[in-house]
């Protein structure tokens, strides 16, 4: 169960529906196999399949859902690039600034009614489970979506709320992941749903790492900018607890920091200086171990076979230990 | 078996959903209910009724289903709008006009999600059938709409084209609207690809009609221009009849109505003139009526009883007869 394994098999679907898809003379097919291509860390797929294995389960049976969670993935990736106008995705060309903003709904409504498609391989016994949980989060992933999209407008954004949105927008398909995966394995309803709150607390921690890691990450590893989220002025959790604890007088300054010019590298010292006088990276770091330790709880509780557990929990700490 | 009561049934579902979506506090909400009250003949879920009827189905197991295929189609036309820049959608504002293209885009991925949700109330007998006809035509209706934007910008585009995008943009999906509402009533897979062909064949001839409609309606009617589609320089079968059977004289002149500035009543004079010419109507009115007869030719190897025939002809045949 070696996960460059499991990313390589992954890789190989990906590249099959694609040459299926070049069979087909319809025109949206470019575009998707583009999309499909432009990579990731596949970690939505990863997830299926390892839970499918974590519970011994055949992984020819997960191959196509653990596709199905990486295309509905796509679909919300690229209707999130137009939204968020975004000309750029790991660098490459976004699909509304290659083709079109049209295309670029239209190929997303494809992606999503693919991943359906891709659901029917399920066997019978737990298609309607799969289907039920799929569109259950497929509807909150959308709803994370509308609250990220609310909070850039919104001035006061509680740390309940981020919290929630990050749940809904990132977290709740990783559990949605496992919990498919479990399935192919033909794990009942209760263990299925701890594997599920595993992912799902896995992700919120993983999110708000996300978070600090692009204020104090290792820049020299990353070789891009750190404070990215700064100089976009993006409420993240550090922001929202910088103006949570933040008086008057720093307050103002965090304000003209977010509404006047600055020059970049100028602009992050100065909120980094803010962030560490009100000791924000050490409350982020105790959010984050909170759902870290969250994660875990449901991982005991689950009571697997050791080789099983200290796979999960391997997986879990190596997510939270990245350097960027 | 009146289709006003069926229709009435249907609007009090979409009343019933827009409660329930009242009581959650995503934003989401809004647009969606407003869409579904815009209103429209509720031809789709209709036909789900109807073919659970004529099946002599329980139609309480047809009501989600029916309410599934609305919304999808709500889905599609609030996406449309986006694609077509449409301000106005049967005399109300567009989502995208009246919020913005981002909450439209948004709103239509839910509405698409909500219909596969309400089709997880099917019975399990039938679940996988219904989901695979669903979204199979889901993924024909993207691929229609894909094409009838390509033609926007083709200068050539066939008789048979045209007939394929409009089966695909409308038509399967009255298809679809039909047979699922004949597998609720638990009617088997020979009989229901009838009851498809049946509707996908009026659902063509249809779409023809209204092109005809267009330029031969009862203008006094209709209360609107005659000539709409002239107006726009809209590829419809009529235009695409003129185009190949004009002589090189008669082409310069539409390509000229076609590029050079008008006054609309002039235009659309000009063109039917033309049309007239040409004998355009006529031959439209040979590919609607071979599609007609098709639809009757499926009707009857249904072999259903006279009281299900005859509803279902009249059904048809009140189509066929629209004045506008």
């Amino acid at each position: 169960l070696q996960l460059s394994l499991l990313r390589q098999r992954i890789e190989n679907e990906i590249d099959n529906f694609n040459k299926e898809l070049s069979l087909q003379t319809d025109q949206l097919n470019q575009p998707i196999q583009y999309f499909l291509k432009i990579g990731g860390k596949r970690m939505r797929p990863i997830l299926v399949l390892m839970a499918n294995q974590v519970f011994s389960g055949n992984i020819e049976k997960a191959i196509k859902p653990a596709l199905a969670i990486e295309l509905f993935h796509n679909f919300t990736l690229m209707h999130d690039d137009i939204m968020d106008k975004a000309s750029l995705r790991r660098g490459q060309s976004t699909v509304h600034t290659k083709w079109n903003e049209n295309i670029a709904i239209l190929c997303g409504d494809a992606l999503m009614i693919e991943s359906y498609r891709l659901l029917e391989s399920c066997d019978d016994a737990i298609y309607k489970l799969v289907m039920k949980s799929f569109s259950k989060t497929a509807s909150e992933v959308c709803i994370g979506q509308q609250l990220d999209m609310d909070f850039e407008n919104s001035t006061n954004v509680s740390i309940e709320q981020y919290l929630e949105m990050i749940k809904l927008k990132t977290a709740v398909l990783l559990g949605c992941a496992m919990k498919i995966g479990a399935y192919t394995a033909h794990i009942t309803d209760e263990r299925a749903n701890l594997i599920e709150q595993f992912a799902i607390a896995l992700g919120v921690s993983f999110q708000i790492d996300d978070d600090i890691l692009d204020c104090f990450g290792e820049e020299e590893l990353v070789g891009k900018l750190k404070g990215g989220d700064i100089v976009a002025n993006k409420k993240t959790l550090l922001m929202l607890l910088a103006i949570q604890s933040a008086d008057n007088n720093t307050k103002a300054k965090i304000d003209a920091l977010m509404n006047n010019q600055y020059e970049p590298t100028q602009k992050v010292g100065a909120m980094l200086e803010i962030y560490e006088q009100l000791e924000v990276r050490i409350k982020a770091e105790a959010y984050k171990n909170s759902y870290f330790e969250s994660a875990k709880h449901a991982l005991n509780q689950l009571q697997l076979p050791t080789e099983q557990y200290q796979l999960l929990l391997a997986f879990a700490e190596s997510l939270m230990n990245r350097k960027f």
